[in-house]
């Protein structure tokens, strides 16, 4: 059977070049960064590498990125960070959309004795800036916001909230795991303390991520050891997972200045313009908000996510409900939730998400069964 | 020039059945295990299969493995797990002679008001069984300790210190990184409730490593997010270093079955007898004691680590000083401090770690250079 990737948000197909270089890490340049001799120095070469190609997607200085394992570490550590430095600031502000690696942390904190504050959005996934500013207090530790989300796609302006957060001198960690590869990042000109990446979500390997560091913020290693990292992340360099991460922001790069992200969002509009006339009533969450050019994010009254999910599957679609983590989560989504999507909508959701590696062909592959689907777990609910 | 590779207590060669299963999860099993689709089944299989092969090495079943980024990491989560699951018991005890992943975090805990008790060691790295009784307090949270030394390969009893623990109702976390492939380990025997492995010391790939953790050990993740790992630890799993991981335990099972710790210890013989012989005066660490079969770690009075190290280099050795993670710092081994060898070899100390793929070819090797390389150093010091 043609199998067909519409889960894009989940994870990402690894670039066949990303996965040449990680080969060669793999093969040749097997030896421990930190080793004084011939195989040490071509591994501590591969880490350079990947953390220069890091640095140039986001525009900053090499020195400023610190791996880590994955997104989720980046999104710990920072929190972490940022609370270890400032022990009388016990306040913390973030919202209710926020994936788990913010919410986690944040809920683990809150059972310490911290006040968590999570900001409400509106009915398209908008967060109030003028909210911010008003849940800002002299003993706020940090702001951590879900810059794209990744269930909608929707985008919050970091230059407006981040803004906010300067002229109070709070400081404001910024989830960039969805957003970097498809909008272009220049995080030195952004008011932004942290920020964190993800190596699978732009079609390099799981297993490693980055956290961006301004010179100024505070940092505690969550994974503490040797001096790895400068001290910042200890731990044996993940080389081949470092080298494929860096490999796949310069293809993010090239992709993003070829005038990539048009493209997808071409393919996005046909899809969406598509299940629209196709599926009365379908309704595209975060529609009316800036998003994330790949990612739809579609409901169905009185229809199962679970239901049509296999569906799909069974006719070749890898499509997935909403956040991965939760794949064997019979709950629908909070972040639906906290957008006020009716109940009604909820259970019945798709995400969609696209990739530069995905084709008009494919979208309408889809579009050809889709109203199949709805049907079916429509009916199966009457 | 041919490369002939002596560092493997820094990094192994990855194993080519690993790189080949690793692969085959770029390329073809790149899903998210949490998706509930094709390709996440897919995914989920390798990540399974991973921790069924690990657990196999270990003796355990496979849900009390929880993968992780490296040791380092797994040794961190034992620590914090231990400590926020006794908010009254502030008193840890290790050894001074421990990897700084356990050292590090264990001076973190200091700084915020635990008391820090470090066992000494005798003269061959030893630990007294009867310190240990002696240290524990009704109050000690955990007791850590590093089963195998990374840099003189010493063994300590896990059977006799962990009874200890176990009769004195304290937690104890293992470190055995540097054990696991070189010596069986039977952890559901063993009086141990946590034991950290590392996926890269035993021909496995970087980034990847677990955590064992007995069914009564109380477990917090230290990367907090969605429920990866049942709960255990956040973040989307490794799959290509799951899978190569626990191809890597299934080799290294096969090893040791196979009577490769024999053959192993036959070449470390007739490396040491040859350098001994070759050398008069150099001294062996640890020698008196029960050791890792794969590791030398000799002391050549007047000589320089650095300069050894670099002139083996040229000649296409590939040699460390100590822990590799500690590659450009100047300072001798503290772990040679701790065994009160005396500064004058302590400078001049060379780690020589084998592994299955050393041959009896490339022992003879270094052993025709060896005698030169100690020579040139004297000749600098004098």
């Amino acid at each position: 059977m043609q199998r067909i990737y519409f889960d894009n948000n989940a994870t990402t197909p690894l670039d066949p070049e990303v996965i040449k270089v990680m080969q060669l890490c793999l093969e040749e340049d097997f030896g421990n960064p930190s080793s004084a001799h011939y195989f040490g120095e071509k591994a501590r070469r591969r880490v350079e590498t990947g953390r220069r190609q890091v640095a140039e997607l986001l525009h900053c200085s090499p020195d400023r990125v610190v791996f880590t394992s994955g997104g989720s570490e980046a999104n710990c550590q920072a929190i972490l960070s940022a609370v270890l430095a400032q022990p009388d600031c016990r306040h913390l502000i973030s919202s209710r959309v926020e994936h788990p690696s913010v919410s986690q942390p944040l809920d683990f904190l809150r059972h310490r004795g911290y006040e968590v504050e999570l900001l409400p959005v509106d009915g398209e996934g908008r967060l109030s800036a003028a909210a911010l500013a008003a849940a800002i207090r002299p003993d706020t530790a940090l702001v951590s916001l879900l810059i794209a989300n990744n269930e909608t796609g929707v985008l919050w302006d970091v230059a407006e909230l981040g803004a906010i957060c300067r002229e109070r001198g709070v400081l404001l960690h910024g989830d960039a795991v969805q957003l970097a590869g498809k909008e272009e990042i220049r995080v030195e000109e952004w008011p932004v303390d942290y920020l964190s990446l993800g190596a699978h979500k732009l079609h390099g390997p799981k297993g490693c991520g980055a956290l961006y560091l301004r010179r100024q913020s505070p940092v505690t290693p969550l994974v503490m050891g040797a001096g790895q990292e400068g001290g910042r992340r200890a731990g044996t360099e993940n080389v081949a997972g470092i080298a494929g991460f860096g490999r796949a922001c310069e293809l993010a790069g090239a992709h993003l200045a070829g005038g990539g992200r048009a493209a997808v969002a071409q393919l996005r509009g046909r899809l969406e313009e598509g299940l629209l006339a196709a599926c009365p009533g379908a309704r595209i969450n975060g529609a009316g908000a800036p998003r994330l050019v790949n990612t739809v994010n579609v409901s169905f009254e009185h229809c199962s996510s679970a239901q049509m999910i296999q569906d799909l599957d069974d006719r070749g679609f890898a499509i997935s409900a909403h956040a991965a983590c939760h794949g064997s989560d019979p709950e629908p989504s909070s972040v639906l939730g906290a957008m006020g999507v009716p109940e009604t909508f909820r259970h019945g959701t798709l995400r969609l998400s696209l990739s530069r590696f995905t084709s008009a062909a494919e979208v309408d592959a889809l579009l050809a069964v889709l109203p199949e689907v709805v049907a079916n777990s429509r009916r199966g609910f009457v």
